[in-house]
């Protein structure tokens, strides 16, 4: 299924410097601390993605970006570490053509929503890609007692098999994983994945909540995918300064 | 109603570039994110107002603010992009002669009462312009299910009419949009009302809320008019740096 | 009571820079935002204190120090704009002997304990100065709808009155006056009165708290007024930068 | 027990760099403030340790490391002030022979759960070391009233003896401490209860929450303490700054 490394083409090298800005504005924005990831699809083999080695996403810089192939293993790794989770990245590329971008982290805010069975829904337009409500993963169903991380093929598949269609997955014990059709959707996600999350923990102290409905919350998520490039503006200045 | 573009003076400079401050004031006191925008009415006509083009608001410099009529035309944008939601500001200034001055935003403690049927009070004379409560608008009464953004005449007028004679409208699974008879003012308010739905929300998960009553809450609110450029000045010079 | 001004020799000017440096920390801290204020004793004069003219605490230097009895009146204003509330210092000076400095704010965590019958008690030896609970000031009990400042010698005797022989008194609508010994003290309890409220606030959501007892809260308030020195050199080196 | 102070040989001067590193990373962390201290086992002598002098930990640097016996006393003080509380370190190290690190802080969103009956558990994998809940402390049981300050033996064998064999104790009233193999794990330890104990909160305000079981905290604490090396370069980096 994947392209043997000597037919596949360096990387696109401006996608390259996109995820190494992507990896910072994670950190910048709250969604990552020193732990987490993100991942961009190859452009030139959808059988490969791109992911930094084994580090802090705020330390990623274009230099650190390996590429894998779909059984998560990196071919130009050379003595680097890897991260153990890579595994997330390939199963969900493997089982949804449409992604060509991945964020996992332990955004905080989204933890509670994780932990308890209160579902993660949109309490406004900006996070219309909830629909009606994250996806859940509980790894103990698959695997029992684990040390939680998504360490092989079968955990991945399992996880992508929890995402289904949606654009999010909550991971009980551990945090989620939130996908996109650009790196720029990707990233949009995940921030109001984090912040979308904390509004409604508050909400729910003050009383019955009205979320978007069914079709409420794809029209809003029609209509903001048309603004993701103001806020990578600003998200990717933060950063660079 | 709206002067022609050959007949309208250009804006006072200080004007505009108060302007482009109170866009960066917003983001730098957690009002906005990479969404929202601040207008102001334009000194020469009271048919025409003074808005960013489509941008994040930490971004805005004078160069960047345009000239729109009360239909919501731009009279010198170009080629550059517009807001989809320049009709909250254009029917606002048209019903309201009153206003000068208007902030929406994704004001995030605010949120929550705009989801939820608790009303935003004031609990301390800061925010005094609050009144007897936020007014409250629910899109899905004017318009059936949408994207949940105003972006036509016709939303701004229902809008518009939600606001009645207050200062701020909760706008359920959006945000809120705050006026005022100034900049300054608006900004205040805009901040202000931020801090105060924080500050209520914890009120109320430790018992009965003492709310400012009725004549409180307008005595207050013309002392804190008193002491605007207090803040005006701490938060420009912030935003200089 | 007052010394004539002619009398009054300039205050010490170490004093003088140690006050500036409060107004700065306290903004630092997140003890006040645009409004708040904080005065110390005249060094040569029971009868007088030191406060900022009319601005942002953020932004006050050695220059911007006043000298005002305990009247309220300023003797070196000038044409300078003083505060509307300087009679919470000037009455508190004049009913508290012991007093040698004064932090009034709008401290953000205190507000939600100032508005419910919540009393504010020590959950950590950090804040033993709250005893047995923070004393509370009603100001409609004793001048019925008002804009809830203390702009006058009558209201600032009702406060000093509410504060009795206490550290700190919460203000219905309002905010939160602390006193201390030195500058230092009423600076560190200013600060750990906010973080007191933040803990507080949380613990009650979690279950029945164990506060400090009286005997707790008295012999911790002693060792930490021991440790001034370590946290003062910390919070003036932060806004020495 | 311990080596008289002839015999001792200087620490290692990468060890001491690195405990002044991690008195820097828990206060830009949020684990420490002006007060809380890190101290680590003497590379030379099993029956020593280093801690710095009394000061806020955010000013600590290498020439501020002082080394201590256990039994509290400072071989080269000086006349430098020590802490009140370093028989917390004393006494844990003396009953824990797998200690090399502890932190004592009042990191505040663990304090919550000190002073209520809510047990501090992992809602997520990097708070396995939590395990089936952190250890509790009540001085009142030991000493009864008091200024809740460790200062003396045989508090820090109370101390010492509530921890137990596990990682946490918190302590009523007053804050908690963690214990580490290394630095870098003590330090990881105290980021992450704090960390945890703020999702913990968040979660138990959404419903009844699904926490680790034994087994997963287990083996989850493993697989994290084999990538300490990420999280503490992205730490030291950023106080290096």
């Amino acid at each position: 299924m994947t392209a043997t490394p000597s037919a596949l083409p360096a990387p696109d090298a401006a996608r390259v410097d996109k995820l190494a800005i992507a990896n910072r504005i994670l950190y910048n924005e709250g969604v990552v601390d020193g732990f987490g990831h993100v991942s961009v699809r190859h452009d030139a083999s959808a059988g490969h993605f791109l992911l930094a080695r084994n580090m802090a996403p705020a330390l990623v810089t274009s230099a650190d970006i390996l590429t894998f192939d779909l059984d998560g293993q990196a071919i130009d790794a050379g003595d680097r570490r890897v991260y153990l989770e890579r595994f997330i990245h390939a199963e969900i590329y493997r089982a949804r053509s449409d992604v060509v971008a991945v964020v996992h982290s332990h955004s905080p805010n989204v933890i509670p929503f994780a932990v308890t069975k209160t579902s993660l829904r949109p309490v406004y337009h900006m996070s219309g890609f909830l629909g009606e409500g994250a996806a859940h993963f509980e790894i103990r169903d698959v695997a029992g007692n684990t040390d939680l991380l998504v360490r092989n093929a079968a955990l991945g598949r399992a996880l992508a098999g929890a995402l289904g269609s949606g654009a999010v997955v909550l991971m009980r014990g551990h945090g989620s994983t939130v996908v996109g059709t650009s790196l720029e959707q990707a990233v949009y996600r995940a921030i109001y994945a984090e912040t979308n999350a904390r509004l409604q923990t508050q909400a729910i102290a003050l009383g019955d909540v009205t979320y978007l409905n069914a079709e409420e919350a794809a029209l809003a998520a029609a209509s903001n995918d048309t603004q993701l490039a103001r806020v990578w503006e600003l998200w990717s200045r933060a950063v660079a300064r």
